[in-house]
């Protein structure tokens, strides 16, 4: 759940006073997103997104985010551009806080996306790295491989949310240390593509959101994301075949893997499993039960990383 | 902060298809009200607020709210009208709630409204005042000053959230027991007038809500709510004479209060004060400090309390 800052309504007239985007009929605190204060903002000329930047947000990557956004909107892919004043700034601030202006995108987030659902996803993600392949902009992956053992390390005791979880972490991470891939072809990636960032009418995309996770990193990577977020039961134990066929076979529309890829997706899920069990752990240590936030369970996620990582995981990945 | 429940695309669908409102398009929660959850509903059709009552508001109340509220907008008053579906049915069930699709009014919560902007919510007050006098619709005042001396008491203990609280409420009790007014005009009154529950554009009332308090009790003390809650500082300590005056001007446009009335407004307005002092302090003693819901401080209602104790309380009501 989001955090709320609150704008005045003569500072949100000013600001919006900047665009050529009419004036203010209504600016509405919305509950999306948890890093941001975000609202729906409807002017006489259409409706917005305004997003305040909180903490958790650099103000330096802002920049980046910017360029990823319109970049993306400009190649076709449904992303929410980021709105440009007369003076061509999208980067302005309100409430002591960055904020932007941003384009508002028809579509709902599914929960049990159908396979006919999952391969538009895969299809959408697909075109997206088509789009990026060429894309000059990187950022450092603050989530990626390299600093998961940090994040562990700052989670505290694991064995705190699941006894014996902190021999697994130890040992998955000393594995993946071992066998992670050096040399796959890698671009800004979306590296957050679950169900809750794809907005959908019917079985078709109309807007891929947040990318405030976007960082370089292997394209595969992203597509095992997908994979682990899309194609499972909610309790991680049970991987859909008709789901995750479909995911990767909307991907391959877009998308030929090389065959080292095809190869490291088992072990890039691993990982990708591993990530999300170890922000999701680090959170349910540091999160105090009775707060007001929904502490997301980390127990799917190790049921996921041990899917990924028996013998027959390659089988997963077949785009039939 | 208002708590999400989560509703699924396919019964969202399938609400939306008992109405004669197109189809979905979009559907976020939006953080408005801390009683329900909202959510601004987008279809083909237009813009509607889906609301689904959480546990403070009784299921029971609901055909009230309906009756009111389509009462007032058949009345031309800018309030939202419940919808019906095809047949005539305005409260829904989904997600294990009641919920109901409700009209989307544009417009904008002033935080620091103008002398125009008081006298446009006291002319849309006494308006609605107007329109409330022949309705035949009534509901008990469970926030009425009976039950404050229970409210009180359930709050535990006053002197832990300003030290000397407790005497001054017990002598205030005392006192409103005493001298309350008996025999004034009644009807339903919204009895919760705050700006945030008046949307504006410009200097124009574009829409009253959040009506979930709403009751049968003396006209006169929905004023001074809207008083109390308009005309003052943010501290509660100065009330604004130019603010205070506009709101009453406006209101007499539509409404002439009786001389008894008039006599009555300080006494209710010290009624006013204690009632959301009370509520505040109750809040204030059992939410927890690190909750992430914002506890209001009760002190700038023990400051207003004050003020309309004053030897020239009856100053703060003139209609110049």
């Amino acid at each position: 759940m989001a955090v709320y800052t609150h704008v005045e309504p003569d500072d949100l007239a000013a600001l919006v006073g900047r665009y050529d985007i009419g004036t203010v009929l209504s600016c509405k605190g919305i509950a999306e997103g948890v890093e941001n204060s975000n609202f729906l903002l409807e002017t006489t000329a259409g409706r917005f997104i305004l997003t305040l930047y909180e903490k958790r947000v650099s103000v330096a990557d802002l920049p980046f985010f910017v360029d990823l956004l319109n970049h993306l909107a400009d190649s076709g892919c449904p992303v929410p551009a980021m709105i440009r004043d007369r003076d061509g700034i999208a980067i302005q601030h309100i409430s002591g806080r960055a904020a932007c202006v941003i384009q508002f995108l028809s579509g709902i987030s599914l929960t049990h996306p159908t396979p006919n659902q999952c391969e538009a996803a895969g299809a959408a993600l697909g075109a997206m790295h088509r789009a990026l392949e060429g894309y000059a902009g990187s950022r450092a992956n603050t989530m990626g491989r390299p600093h998961w053992r940090g994040t562990a390390d700052a989670a505290g005791n694991l064995d705190a949310v699941l006894p014996g979880l902190q021999a697994i972490v130890d040992d998955e991470l000393a594995y993946l240390d071992r066998h992670w891939p050096t040399d796959l072809p890698a671009h800004v990636i979306h590296a957050d593509l679950f169900p809750d960032n794809v907005l959908m009418l019917g079985d078709r995309v109309t807007g891929l959101i947040d990318f405030y996770f976007a960082a370089t990193d292997f394209r595969a990577y992203d597509l095992v994301i997908t994979h682990a977020s899309w194609a499972f039961s909610s309790d991680g134990r049970d991987c859909d075949p008709a789901l995750a066929q479909a995911l990767m076979r909307g991907y391959a529309r877009e998308v030929t893997l090389s065959d080292a890829e095809t190869a490291a997706l088992p072990i890039l899920a691993r990982g990708a499993a591993l990530r999300f069990l170890l922000t999701r752990a680090h959170d349910w240590i540091h999160t105090p039960a009775d707060a007001l936030v929904t502490r997301k369970d980390p127990a799917p996620f190790l049921a996921r990383l041990r899917r990924y990582s028996a013998a027959d995981a390659a089988d997963l990945f077949a785009a039939r």
